[in-house]
């Protein structure tokens, strides 16, 4: 399977490490990061674009761009991996938009297209008879929307209940374990690689909300929007209010869930059970879907790193290969 | 999609009540229980059957049985959810073999054939061109088989661990909550439902050992078999093993592992820290999946009960018509 990779970010060069790796019969015959590009439809070798970048900070060609490589590459699937702008989506979006014109499957990454446009983007997907993925934008490598769409098919999706933001939630448990203020454990996360330079995102909750928005429209299709979530961050909790949590056997997590029956949209600090198995602990993502007919299914995993976001991409381009083969 | 079938006990009953409420699109065209029959190509009142049941026993005419409906009747799918026979997996394997031999894909929740005779089912329903699912074996309601095989594709399985007896588990949660002796713990699983009044396959490992041979063989295609798993069972824990364990901030949980890497097959009480995702309260079952790429994936959620396994059958069935609608 041909595949275009745009964006060589941590999750790109994870794709690339991959594939130079395993042999998944899947062929790279365009990339492009934000400053360069490559176009060769007999195959790029994705070592050799590895140490390139590495060396010179280019993948190719400053002649080339990603518009060129989506319009001019010779491929099946567009690897969409270019940083998430929640605002205006852009220019991912122009990116995925131009590809599904030319009947391209889309596998992304990126949380700013799917939340701002989903309809939009499902819509046209669906007229061109090509897949739009997305399995990467929420809990990094966890099979959430496979799992959604295939493994609990026939069930109704009553709620989601997650932990979506590794950063908070490393704030938290370390919170709780060592009685931290919010800011020592920030600090902390920061030198560990779990919280960016900036973390209004995450700590704000914001991040969760745009991750809930995705979940909230692959369930139900409800055109829920970022403006329909009520948002509460982590960054006004205090020490004391988790030691209160842990005396009674819980703990405090960022939450997001959804239940539309009860007109539920949120993401805020919440109470919980520890022996509930949404309590992860670090870095770690949860997410729980109530069910009518399977209950309460959680899945754990990682929500973040280069080769665990990856596989979510790889995932997606695999089972394009497997069920839309014959499409393609 | 036109479905028979075999089985009217907990699950077998559990599918059709789904099928009363839900418009799934499936329709039932035969059905057997152990002492009766009946064939209706032009779809059976899943209701009207469940009501007779309830009432005489029967299912419908004693002339007619498993072997004439998988025969005769007009289905693409044969749902086998007749009770596990670990040791012969008779009558099913012989169900399931006959229906494949007519080019049926198989839904089952059958522990026995699967465990018994994996390669030969699988290699046999490959040839005829047909599906072999069996998502309900393992985890009830957890789409576990969903996530093997395209969630996590592409990567390699290292490892896996699971908590798969949810009696075990029940009886271990009480033993390190309340301080119960095994004997007492088991005496309130039995009034609770959820130990049977012979529990000895439970509590003895062999029920988890069977669902271990099972994802073995579909993560490694193995050819591991029963006699080739280390067994413990938990009849011989005593409270001061739990308190010990418990006052380290772990406890004792039935872990089935199988690492290939390190010929490592076994079913044994297990210390575990209480923070790990695979230590769960109750009768649910939890299943860490070790990759390459995705790192640990667990899966959490209820092993057993009527609907929620009967939600794993439905989900299969439904697989098999998006994926293999074309071929049927």
């Amino acid at each position: 399977m041909k595949a275009a990779l745009i964006g060589l970010g941590s999750v790109g060069r994870g794709v690339l490490e991959i594939l130079a790796n395993k042999n998944l019969g899947i062929t790279i015959t365009g990339i492009a990061d934000s400053k360069s590009g490559c176009i060769d439809n007999a195959g790029i070798d994705p070592e050799v674009v590895l140490k390139e970048k590495q060396r010179t900070g280019l993948c190719g060609d400053r002649r080339i761009d990603a518009a060129a490589v989506i319009r001019n590459a010779d491929y099946e699937v567009l690897i969409e991996v270019t940083p998430t702008n929640a605002l205006t989506g852009e220019p991912a979006l122009g990116y995925i938009r131009a590809a599904l014109a030319r009947k391209k499957h889309i596998v992304t990454s990126n949380k700013g297209p799917i939340a701002l446009a989903y309809r939009d983007l499902a819509g046209l997907a669906q007229k061109k008879e090509v897949a739009l993925r997305y399995e990467a934008t929420v809990g990094g490598a966890i099979p959430i929307m496979h799992t959604l769409q295939d493994g609990l098919c026939g069930n109704r999706i009553v709620a989601v209940h997650g932990v979506l933001n590794g950063t908070c939630n490393y704030i938290l448990t370390r919170m709780a374990a060592e009685g931290l203020t919010y800011e020592q454990a920030l600090l902390e996360a920061r030198e560990m690689g779990y919280a960016e330079a900036d973390p209004t995102y995450d700590v704000k909750g914001i991040d969760a909300a745009i991750k809930l928005v995705i979940l909230a429209n692959t369930v139900w299709d409800n055109g829920v929007t970022l403006a329909d979530i009520d948002i509460t961050g982590i960054d006004l909790l205090t020490p004391d209010a988790l030691r209160l949590a842990e005396e009674g056997d819980s703990t405090i997590r960022l939450i997001a869930e959804a239940i539309p029956d009860k007109k539920i949209f949120r993401v805020s600090p919440r109470m919980i059970e520890k022996s509930h198995p949404l309590v992860v602990e670090g870095s770690l993502n949860a997410l729980t879907l109530e069910t009518d007919m399977a209950k309460e299914i959680t899945l754990i995993g990682k929500g973040a790193g280069s080769i665990e976001t990856a596989s979510a991409i790889i995932g997606d381009i695999l089972y394009i290969r497997d069920h839309y083969g014959k499409r393609a």
